[in-house]
């Protein structure tokens, strides 16, 4: 076998600027670890966070870029878990190393067999969408909330929130920003749809967060909409913040935390997924397992090759709510 | 005995300009409550927000001013708990009726027998500064804080702060915003200053909450403040909120609460001390006992008479940190 590869490399933290197709050695494993041929590979808002050195984690550059993906395992380490995905078809999560290459490593507890009907497609967004949202619906649960509100409600993400609560009996009430996003959603089985351009937004969020007992929200703006909302909500609701497509400030009301017991904290699902027990995740791997690439099943807008990856970012990030881009390698 | 009394009377919730000296009913008691002639009452933040139909709850109007004062009980209700208070001179506090009189009412739950060392005076300010220090001890010690920082450090209720948290062990980190206030901290012990208006602030912040363990903190102040503090604080810090001071809008960094495991939420006296067991309290009553009047000494700048209550506000408002303002009925 070859001992490098083609990938794209972010060379410096400045964006899609600092990114280099190139060649660069194929990783080494250790043995919980397995090699993946990379069939194909998503772009995230975590990638863009993380392009601008902006996401909760760096590596030392140059370094792949990419977080997600499938492919088929080619090696494994000695580890028994690593030994049994082998030859397996499976999607991928990997932040200490990147998916948009040809080969790429990833722990094997973070890799997740793909059964035979699920696509490379729908296997390259397996993770860190469906996962987030099946943790969204797990800590909405948890806080005894009946309802969620969900900002960004026409992203991925929320599309497949709306899904799933509709599975779990949870009303998920979406923000979007054009009623076009408002259209989107309907086409899905969205009910509860609320426009933030509407001079009526807060009033209405107020009406349909009281009637349907919301006293949860997942924020992925912030900037001033994350205290509108939150003024919005219930006395002793709690807004999760887990994006940033707002920029880098987040503005609430003083009188809402001091006299309306409402709390702001954030939401990473890197992060949460450490806080729970093996038993959990299997638990969630299996739920994900039954639902992707059927109920829940991404937009993909476009697939791009390895080389234009440049392009590809700029595609996403200029039509976010259009569907996923996907990078393969050639 | 009459049945009008004196009082400065909120008349529209509009600043001090809605307060107008005058004569009322002197209120009638329920089976729980004892009636109260005022010796001295107190001016805190609180007073300025409720004013202003701010705070947390709103009294229907006219009403009587103010929420704490000390006065002996002329009167009470059947209950066994408030026929115990008999004759006996109380500190109290009064969300429900006012302080600002000659005399008031509350509830037999929320008035503490003062003992004979404890000055009118320390019995006016006993409850609200001290008991919300106490409670931020506790808070800190649930949340295995090993330090506190506190914003508007050389206020009443930061300078109670640092001596409690010397008690009991708890270092304090005392965020002020002028050398003075530096001063007036240094002379009663405080050990861990730092100045917001330095342009070192953040980074002596970050220095100090790390080396001394600070993941709480206590924060009066709200605006652009709050979001530096928590920068600086650890990860996974928690900052309560419980002021205004600096406006009624809080900005924080989104990424500290995405990646940071950071959290903000309120800490309102009121409302935490009916999430504690009436065993909690009564120890907490016990504590204080112990320590006001002779550890936990509260600065009184000076004492206006009732029909001054416009001048008193005012006083209090332009010179917040040189002590607390009373006012008495003559």
């Amino acid at each position: 076998m070859a001992q490098t590869m083609k990938a794209a490399l972010i060379k410096t933290y400045s964006g899609v600027s600092g990114i280099e197709f190139g060649e660069t050695l194929i990783p080494q494993i250790d043995s919980n670890e397995v090699l993946i041929k990379v069939h194909a590979a998503s772009i995230n808002p975590a990638d863009l966070l993380f392009l601008s050195g902006n996401y909760g984690i760096k590596r030392a550059l140059p370094s792949v870029g990419g977080m997600e993906g499938c492919g088929t395992v080619i090696a494994t380490g000695n580890s028994l878990v690593a030994r049994m995905l082998k030859g397996k078809r499976v999607a991928f999560v990997s932040e200490v190393y990147g998916s948009w290459s040809e080969y790429t490593k990833a722990s094997a507890m973070t890799c997740m067999v793909l059964p035979d009907h699920v696509s490379d497609e729908q296997g390259a967004v397996f993770f860190v969408n469906p996962a987030s949202a099946m943790a969204m619906v797990k800590i909405a649960k948890q806080h005894k909330s009946k309802a969620i509100v969900q900002t960004a409600g026409a992203s991925a993400l929320g599309r497949i929130l709306v899904k799933l609560g509709r599975e779990n009996g949870l009303a998920v009430i979406s923000v979007v920003r054009k009623d076009e996003h408002a259209q989107l959603l309907r086409e899905i089985g969205g009910q509860h749809i609320v426009n933030s351009s509407s001079p009526a937004f807060e009033d209405e969020l107020r009406r349909k967060s009281h009637d349907l007992g919301a006293t949860v929200c997942f924020d992925a703006i912030g900037g001033d909409l994350t205290g509108t909302v939150l003024s919005a909500l219930p006395d002793g609701s709690t807004l999760f913040q887990y994006g940033l497509l707002g920029g880098s400030t987040t503005t609430i009301n003083a009188d809402d935390l001091v006299f309306r017991r409402k709390r702001i904290t954030g939401f990473w699902a890197s992060d949460w997924v450490k806080t729970q027990s093996i038993f959990e995740l299997l638990s969630l791997q299996g739920s994900m397992k039954k639902s992707v690439g059927s109920q829940i099943q991404t937009e993909i807008s476009q697939t791009f090759s390895l080389c234009q990856t440049v392009d590809a970012i700029q595609q996403y990030a200029a039509n976010m709510t259009s569907g996923k881009v996907l990078l393969r390698p050639v």
